[in-house]
């Protein structure tokens, strides 16, 4: 599977390179984003979506935007460091790898405080590159250990909202095992889950899957359990937007009834997702704030009125599967069995060894 | 609650009146159909719909267009019969009820071969009239058997689609014990699944019952699973577009899921359909063929594309909920429970005392 990159390097190096998300599926159209101003825009207004898509493109805007300033006395390009640090942490004020990422980055420069400006540049650069290959490696990771979890013979895997290429800079968390599989000739068949309200399975993983050519099939989200009944379903791999010290998966909303369905028909349910996305701070599903959408994506989400202007409406925009319903959470550092909270605890160190962090989930 | 009238006669009896369903949820827009030409057509593009509905319409148009013709020979009477009934039975090729209308009015006519043209318009009217009154009445009695189930004290109900007043001539089936505990002034609240592709819960449960004062939210459809977790949805009920001899239950996609869901949290699922509903020529569920949709229901389903042109997708218009997930079926003729072989039976009578039926589903 050949997957679009959401986020690269210009050719020419002197640019972010990403695939405009809000342009999808009508068009296939790559912006160069030359500065943290242009880059910015970008992440405000999801034309480049997804944890892990967004901490890099911020960290490659980093740098592209400090080598603008290396012909400046030192100390107006230090405050540049600051001024851009800030620039794109306003963009999306929730999403937890958009401030690892510039932290990583504002430490680099920090590491050299006498260096000159091009040396600082020059590392900010490679720190920039770091983090994009290894959010590349991350997702084959993931991949490598989900594809061990796929039976080789034909079968039908339903997935939820966007876990793919687009979502990362590699080929994605819950399409990883799957682009794999594809990859090594393997019949495997993607039900799409259209994803309602925002419609990222329709309008980004059907995209993402017909691309590369991988057999794909699209559903609205209703028919997920008619498809299991049928036999047509017999595998369920999604991503998280954040794990509990207890495995309670928080992603988007759907994804919790899917997991109820997968029980019900003896289908395993599996999550993909970076180890990062397990928040040791987070005890439980119940710890975990559950934000609310704007009622119009669902009554204009189209661009027309779907239902009545005045209804009242509930828009969650993610939900919290238990534990207890998830088969294994396939992440860059191993396949996660239960009881999730020694698995983890294994896998991550103990809770004490990490900073706590204060995460609010957000619509992607 | 005062429930909007689908289909109705107009004020001055000359016309059959209708509520423009497409037109919804942006404008009530009443129509006055003065021909069996112009039912015929507000039925072919589903300015009618829900089987009870058309049926009733289809019957008022033939009393309406009858009386046109009085004053013609009685040969030129009779072959107006024939040609009406055609052209009305052309319109929904597979909707039961529009053929059963027709051929009650038919036979009507035919009781009385030597009678004045405008004696036979009368029994005609009279004939349409019933059926109308019958229809508001089985709705009614459903209300009525279906209110003894709802508990007395604040309690969230879930519905799927539209099997509300604007499905039948009356109070709807679903929604009708709903409408008598709101009106009883029990604090019922209804979650409103948006039913996606043609979204009926949205453009047309959420605006009847947001007219009737109603308290309603409306969710997209797979926020259905985390209302039960939260407590949120305490009983499920749906209507149904057929009910096979076991209780097997054919309903608009998504309802399967919902009933399994409704399982996992001990939560009651209940069918409401007439009696008519059940056809006890069909021994089981997996003897009722399901109708695919048009794909680009998914597609395009909103005038705009949101998913790639050319992605192939699955659009079953029905699922098939077996009978051991459902609590109880709310018929006219009262409330059938398991084991529903012999509920059924003793509600209907022995399957040969009836007319096998050759039913295909259609979309509504």
């Amino acid at each position: 599977m050949s997957h679009p990159e959401a986020v690269r390097w210009s050719d020419d190096g002197r640019a972010v390179d990403v695939l405009d998300q809000t342009r999808l599926p009508d068009a296939e159209v790559r912006l160069r984003l030359a500065s943290a101003e242009e880059a910015a825009e970008a992440i405000r207004v999801l034309r480049v979506r997804g944890a892990p898509a967004i901490g890099v493109a911020a960290a490659l805007a980093f740098a592209v935007e400090m080598e603008r300033w290396t012909d400046r006395p030192a100390a107006e390009f230090r405050a540049r460091l600051d001024r851009t640090r800030r620039l794109l942490g306003s963009t999306r004020p929730t999403a937890v790898n958009l401030f690892w990422a510039l932290e990583r980055m504002a430490r680099r420069a920090a590491e050299m405080p006498d260096a000159p400006n091009d040396a600082v540049a020059r590392a900010l650069r490679a720190e920039a590159t770091a983090i994009l290959e290894e959010d590349r490696a991350m997702c084959r990771r993931i991949g490598e250990h989900g594809l061990a979890l796929l039976p080789d013979e034909p079968i039908g895997v339903l997935t939820h909202c966007n876990a793919g290429a687009l979502a990362t800079s590699g080929m994605g968390t819950a399409l990883a095992p799957i682009d794999l599989a594809h990859a090594a000739g393997r019949p495997v068949h993607v039900y799409v889950d259209e994803t309602r309200p925002l419609l990222q399975g329709g309008r980004i993983t059907a995209w993402e899957l017909l691309r590369a050519g991988v057999p794909a099939t699209l559903v609205v989200d209703s028919v997920a359990a008619f498809l299991m009944q049928q036999g047509r379903v017999r595998l369920v791999i999604v991503g998280a937007d954040r794990i509990a010290a207890n495995g309670d998966v928080a992603n988007k909303i759907g994804t919790y009834g899917l997991a109820v369905l997968a029980r019900h028909h003896g289908v395993p349910f599996y999550v993909a997702a970076p180890a990062s996305t397990v928040d040791v701070a987070t005890p439980t599903g119940r710890d975990i704030p559950i934000e609310e959408r704007d009622p119009d994506e669902v009554r204009r989400g189209f661009g027309r009125l779907t239902a009545p202007a005045g209804v009242p409406v509930y828009a969650p925009a993610f939900d919290v599967t238990p534990a207890e319903l998830v088969t294994a959470i396939i992440t860059d550092r191993g396949v996660l069995r239960p009881p999730y909270t020694d698995s983890i605890r294994r896998a991550l160190g103990e809770p004490d060894a990490r900073p706590a962090r204060a995460r609010a989930l957000q619509g992607s």
